[in-house]
């Protein structure tokens, strides 16, 4: 039953040691610039790129939303003196435990501010996480995340069950760790705060991201991962970064794609699914990292309401809302008329259904029925 | 580093073969009793615990909210039929799953319901709720868990990371998985929906239950569990009915002692800890299987404020009035004076501090300093 190594593609990826001194030397060329403007005197500027819907872009052979050009510019003066110096205390502070080895999460690096003094403190954490955002927002244009500022967020990281090996270095003696996912009971494996270290070997065909821990559960008792070939992930709602960055390292390096299994409502569509697979507005500088462009839709889609019998619900006036809003506004779904027709389908019919109706047929209905037949035609998935 | 099998205790519980047995029996008696009285032309009833601190008693001995005398009764008649009949249906699907070894959500018992047809179908999910919680708290009397009864929850059951053998056979080969806790590089093992099955061994000397995801990601990472040779469990707030019960067959099996490290403020006192521990009113007909009187309190202590020089907030107006109720009429503070104490010490002193205050400190102290400190002497832990 152990996940034999059939995929093993050689890293095409830095070393962790890599990607800290690609971190370091960009924190200190921003940093070295700042000081030779004010040698030269003049007044030192950073830059950042806007994040919102209105400066990314959607075109589908890049698979996700990129950010535009729109930046805004901190230059200093007495009125951002106390921002400029946050700024810099900020990635002073990543520089330092990039080097230590260490890292905080973004609530910690708020209470480690109030070490800074003088007029740095923060009034509290959402100023502190603005900075942050901040800084992410600067530095992902070189390819440097936040984790790899050593700040992470308290968000669980979702759960993983099926035909992966993960492998990870033990951090005090390097030894290698084979960590085997088919071998945890009815148990499963919890994504970490920082997946980059890892590396996977599967002979998994495909990567199936559910939205409910009822339906992970359910998949997982009945070792739906063994009998095809796949990966289980419990996304919990919409996905953490973390598990959609894992997701996304998954897909690349063992050259996977990914199925999202989510309820037919306009949630699962427009904030999960769309989240997993393109990104959002407000974090598009990260899209590039921890977004899964190879994701298609499974299910459930308002035609299996109809083909599958499904009890539903009414629409509430939130999801009716929420559902003219992705017609209207959302570049992903605009670029995809299947998408547009589901969304028509589901209004005209004012029903949602959840992946948990399945149980009316059954409980063995969803993994013996149900995705088998979904499965058998994966081009059908909505994009 | 392999958690070496010193504490093997022989399994002094039920199989789950024969806690099943035990369930069908109570639901066939329960049933054939209302089939008697049917057929001895009398009208038949069900009698409930009634659910709400006013039914509790406290007794330090005991350890755990118990749950006194105070029955609803539900007498067949014209206007308890459809609740009544509901009641019966929902302890054949039990009977059913147990046969069949399936398990349900309580979203999917909701949608099975739809096809009971007659007038027995559930108007929503809060009123198939209701009758799963009058089902659970009928049986729980005989010692059978909603568990036992196969229905489960969606909520995550916490993280498991260090010194910790769990032993689970395969549900269809038979054959034993031992998953190893201190195998999953920076990953942790994810609680399952049903511990009933699990065996655990350890050479661990404590099991800690960490509210934060961050504190925990901070301790595994610094393999705390290794160098102090204990269990860390992350609770993520209240923890769910699996991560404690988890934490208390731990407790029980291994016979070890349980601390609770939480923010210093009356969420993390009232809400979290003495769930943990003791149990609360509502589910007071399950709390002798899924608190952990075992359990003392670590930290962080208002006196760790003024000990360790946390940086604090002041408290809301909702800690004030939570903490007041807390003292004025919650039966298990009320027992213990130096809760009381601890209570008072946080309203004069108008702060609370959180667990990742440490960090001003220094990333390490937590683990290096605080920690260490607080575990030279866990008998002033509070109780």
């Amino acid at each position: 039953m152990s996940a034999r190594r059939r995929k093993r593609r050689p890293p095409p990826r830095r070393s962790p040691a890599e990607l800290d001194q690609i971190t370091i030397d960009q924190i200190e060329g921003v940093a070295r610039n700042v000081h030779q403007t004010i040698r030269g005197l003049e007044a030192p500027r950073l830059t950042f790129p806007v994040r919102s819907l209105s400066n990314v872009s959607y075109n589908k052979e890049v698979g996700y939303f990129e950010i535009e050009d729109s930046v805004s510019e901190r230059t200093l003066t007495v009125n951002t003196a106390k921002s400029f110096a946050q700024t810099l205390l900020m990635m002073q502070l990543a520089r330092t435990h990039i080097r230590t080895d260490e890292r905080a999460t973004k609530r910690e690096a708020y209470y480690i501010s109030k070490n800074w003094g003088g007029d740095t403190e923060f009034k509290g954490q959402p100023e502190s996480d603005t900075v942050l955002d901040d800084v992410e927002a600067m530095f992902a244009r070189f390819g440097v995340t936040r984790e790899q500022l050593r700040f992470t967020a308290e968000t669980h990281g979702g759960s993983v069950a099926g035909r992966l090996l993960i492998l990870e270095n033990d951090r005090d003696t390097g030894e290698e760790q084979i960590i085997d996912c088919t071998k945890f009971g009815s148990g499963s494996y919890t994504v970490p705060k920082d997946v980059e270290p890892l590396r996977f070997e599967t002979d998994a065909k495909f990567i199936l991201c559910i939205e409910t821990g009822g339906t992970f559960d359910r998949l997982h008792r009945a070792k739906f991962w063994d009998k095809h070939k796949c990966i289980l992930i419990e996304m919990s709602g919409v996905p953490s970064r973390m598990c959609r960055r894992f997701v996304r390292r998954l897909s690349d390096d063992l050259d996977l794609p990914v199925f999202a299994f989510t309820d037919c409502d306009p949630y699962g569509f427009a904030n999960i699914y769309r989240t997993l697979k393109v990104g959002s507005g407000n974090a598009a500088h990260i899209n590039q990292f921890f977004c899964v462009p190879r994701t298609s839709f499974l299910g459930v889609t308002p035609q299996d309401i109809v083909d599958f019998k499904l009890p539903t619900h009414p629409l509430k006036d939130v999801d009716i809302k929420r559902a003219n809003d992705a017609k209207k506004n959302d570049p992903f779904f605009k670029a995809h008329p299947a998408w547009m027709k589901a969304f028509n389908q589901m209004l005209k019919s004012g029903q949602r259904a959840e992946q948990q109706a399945f149980a009316q047929h059954g409980l063995k209905f969803v993994y013996e029925t149900y995705l088998p037949q979904k499965l058998a035609d994966t081009k059908r998935f909505l994009p």
